[in-house]
């Protein structure tokens, strides 16, 4: 009854090579041709191969948090919940920034195949089946959280309810009695941004009021971007009485557009804000915003990749987190006309 | 001419035990009764023990960063400086956070000693003769971050002019018209807030205004600790017509309460902030602040451990960054009364 084992010699001699060869592209070895390698890899992926876990094996107290930047203190929340529930796994968390959203090339997973880890947690990110093909290729586990584009069938993930939480931002605009209201989200193909515009349109279309394209900018989710694009909105003919931001920091370059208008917020301009950030609560006016648990979603991309990583598989494996509108002192009623 | 090279094998004469038990305390290994270990750890330090580089104790690729606490953003600027640093010596950075300010303790060392790094950082941390010690037979180089006690003789650390930064604003004040500022520290027993408030008070007594204890209060650096102080001392029967707060989230916690009393910053009350983290600047007001260079500290603090680590010596070993005031819009005269 018992599946045949995959060992190491098995593959080596389908592939046609030695068995040190399959150890090196296993162990992220250096020495070996591309064409060998990605032979051997592609032999590793359809076997299911895995590493025995023995000698030299167990694990090594480290989970490798990858992110494409951070530069904002959204970051800080995600490495908080994955430092606490590392820790609770007698694990350190080992911060990468890739400086790209095209997700770790070839290069960095044969680095962290070579020191060796627990897991690897992959944020805002892309992985394409061939980057997944490496990491499984090299027994390395992986869990994806907010992927940038489509995830590969099978790629574990942790996401936030990104369309319900654009959804319940707009509805909240739409129950103030506001009907111009702008957009501002993140690139384009970012899909958590993708999924919080698609939100905000089905909230206007159930609403009955028109979508105008004029009033969807896409920027990236620093200040500057809802600066920029929050003096664009308004500089617009008919302006939007109201603005949901894709993220807090973005609510926060509009607050300061708005005051070199000489607008206040929100008596002359709402705003809602994506993420709840510490900073939400303490800025002027309190942001009303779209709660992520991007605590508890990093502590549970965690521990999910500790239980792929002993051999488990998480239950569920794609997962998003519900998100919450918390409504503070950034939207009201607008003013009439 | 040539010194004694100092071997596993002298330490084990000299301390009475086997050879393997001396590479046990050294590699952080836990079957050593405690006298025995600590016995060994005295001669490894007395002596100077280092690591003989070769197999398998070449660079791991790993340098640890360890905080008592990352609840501020003030930590996200750390780790984006280390980790630039890290990342141009092909190395990554792990976080650890210890949840106390007592500093590592031995399972901590023990299991980063198993474990193997490149170095650690230690940040806003006590750091004891012992644990030094303890860092140091294990041949773990390491650098201190703002110390929060005095840092034992020897051990390479890496600040800011905090006086400097706490005389320059509380200099900026005064020449405004301001007499009575209130100041509100870090807690009283870390060096980097004391240093703060002695810069504060030398500048008060320069001006020949004389120190008020009442305008003197102690919190942690977090945005409640600066609104519960910030009411505080605005509760005083001569309150304060400026407050210098000892971080930017203390400032931001001084606006809120400034807020909810009907008073205008800068119009009513002046508030000067401490770090200048990004949110500064897009703060309303615009927060006047001291800028320390926290990712040139922490790239610097990482250079230093892995020159430390190829057996090198930093110069300067103890070095203290420049904190520079940015004069915002939240400090303004004072309203004549």
């Amino acid at each position: 009854m018992q599946k045949r084992r995959v060992t190491i010699a098995l593959i080596a001699e389908e592939a046609g090579v030695s068995i040190p060869t399959v150890s090196k592209v296993i162990n992220g070895r250096p020495e070996v041709a591309p064409e060998t390698r990605q032979r051997v890899e592609r032999l590793l992926h359809k076997h299911g191969y895995q590493r025995r876990t023995g000698q030299g094996d167990g694990p090594v107290g480290l989970i490798d948090l990858v992110f494409a930047e951070i530069e904002s203190p959204w970051a800080m929340e995600l490495i908080r919940g994955a430092e606490q529930a590392a820790h609770e796994a007698d694990a350190s968390v080992v911060i990468s920034v890739l400086h790209t959203h095209a997700g770790p090339g070839r290069d960095w997973v044969d680095r962290i195949a070579a020191r060796r880890t627990d897991g690897v947690i992959i944020i805002g990110s892309r992985l394409s089946a061939r980057q997944s093909g490496q990491l499984t290729a090299r027994s390395i586990p992986f869990v994806t959280v907010d992927p940038e584009g489509e995830p590969a069938p099978g790629v574990p993930s942790v996401g936030a309810t990104n369309w319900n939480g654009g959804l319940a931002a707009t509805r909240h605009l739409i129950e103030l009695g506001h009907r111009r209201i702008g957009m501002i989200g993140g690139p384009a193909d970012m899909l958590c941004s993708r999924a919080r515009i698609d939100g905000y349109k089905a909230a206007l279309e159930t609403a009955g009021i028109p979508i105008d394209p004029e009033l969807i900018r896409y920027g990236d989710f620093l200040v500057n971007s809802g600066h920029d694009h929050g003096h664009a909105l308004l500089d617009l003919d008919d302006p939007p009485t109201a603005i949901f931001a894709g993220s807090d920091l973005q609510a926060f370059g509009v607050f300061e557009a708005a005051r070199q208008r000489g607008l206040r917020v929100p008596d002359d301009l709402s705003v809602v804000g994506f993420d709840d950030l510490p900073l939400a609560r303490s800025a002027w006016p309190p942001l009303t915003t779209v709660r992520q648990p991007l605590q508890e979603m990093a502590a549970l991309a965690t521990r999910m990749v500790l239980t792929i990583g002993r051999g488990g598989k998480p239950e569920p494996s794609r997962v998003e987190l519900a998100t919450d509108l918390m409504i503070r002192e950034s939207t009201a009623p607008p003013r009439q006309r």
